[in-house]
């Protein structure tokens, strides 16, 4: 990114765009048995930054959000859920000191966070035009970043491990048909740490909302595993989560 | 409210404030079995507003919650918990329409919601400058409000009622010494509707974080009703969540 390039933008950031607010998405992504997060990094930076961009003046906040992850990683119909706010004193001022101070970038910015969950061989990462890389990044441990966004990141994965404390996951993640190993692996991963196999059958169990199938995955040496699938009605029910 | 006294009021918050960011708190109050909200209501004007303000230049958001909660209720010492941001596209642009284009209350604004849950004896509201009173009203049915505070208030309300379907809650709101009667009371004043008494208590009970006294409440002429009180380490260690 040269000096012109973000002074342009920010020209034209002033003109068309709500001063003050920014958006940055978190985007997890589950694939063989790993919990990863979409990063970009910008031209002659070191290190990774949040997909995120600016409100504009004619556009609501889940709108942007949308607009932003698209243009910027080429991340499409993603389903995001707002997480968090953050708007400390600092949190992003000192990052473009260097700059001149009418430069878009340089004010203070809150920033809104939203996050996904997605099943990553649906998202092809796409770098736009400030960025030399949009990759997908383990997140343990979480890769050096700009500013706050390893907070941002955090919060967002906090996020996540609360609502699989109390709410079903795996739908659209898994297979139609997965084992119950398969489905530990996708809790391991969101919560970083290994489970007991027997405590994680039993909680699941009790969730009922798992159909065990009659048929049995073919190949390996060893007995085959039981094979499951969700069961739609009572996973979406659960999902609701009032149940007093 | 004059008119004279919301152009000094935009004159000042032009010099100190962070434009296009307003800040609305949700503060629910539980008294005699019933679920309050903490409203104002502007001069001369029909409808009730939430205490709402704006970000000062040189403060953090969660900072800047708690001092407009202060100055606009006299509401002290509360612990505010984040729970969204509203930024639709006329939100509450057409809300000044009649003042000059230059007032500052007629930017768009981005409004970040809190919400806190308090014992109602411990909160004596005081109205501002701005407003007639600031009282305690009922959730069940919310009353008429300006913009969309209605919306901010439901949204409130669902995040609370999403807490208390897999978190306790009651501590600090209810008396040391509780029937479950009264426990259940608390739950259905936050859910707006009648619960099954056998159903509440077994899952109370699988919860597992109430500890029966020896002694009972006296007074009735029928049974003394078995008292309770929170097991405070199970009841935090509930709180935190996360179990798997």
């Amino acid at each position: 990114m040269t000096n012109q390039d973000i002074k342009d933008a920010s020209a034209e950031l002033w003109q068309n765009s709500i001063p003050h607010i920014s958006i940055d998405s978190v985007v997890f992504g589950f694939l063989n048995n790993q919990l990863n997060v979409l990063l970009l990094k910008i031209k002659e930076e070191e290190n990774w930054i949040l997909p995120g961009g600016y409100l504009q003046k004619n556009e609501g906040i889940d709108d942007a959000a949308k607009r932003i992850l698209y243009e910027r990683s080429g991340a499409d119909k993603i389903f995001l859920n707002h997480f968090g706010v953050f708007g400390d004193l600092n949190r992003s001022e000192g990052y473009f000191k260097d700059y001149p101070d009418d430069l878009w970038h340089k004010q203070r910015f809150i920033t809104i966070g939203y996050y996904a969950l997605v099943d990553q061989t649906q998202v092809n990462p796409i770098p736009d035009h400030f960025t030399d890389c949009c990759e997908w990044k383990p997140v343990h441990p979480i890769p050096n970043m700009v500013m706050d966004h390893e907070i941002i990141i955090k919060k967002a994965l906090s996020t996540l491990r609360e609502h699989i404390s109390h709410k079903p996951i795996g739908y659209n993640l898994l297979p139609e048909a997965f084992t119950l190993p398969e489905l530990q692996g996708l809790y391991e991963a969101i919560l970083g740490e290994k489970l007991n196999r027997g405590n994680f059958y039993r909680k699941m169990m009790r969730y009922d909302i798992l159909i065990k199938l009659d048929e049995q995955r073919r190949g390996g040496a060893y007995k085959a595993p039981d094979l499951y699938k969700f069961d739609e009605d009572k996973y979406k029910k659960a999902l609701g989560g009032l149940n007093w």
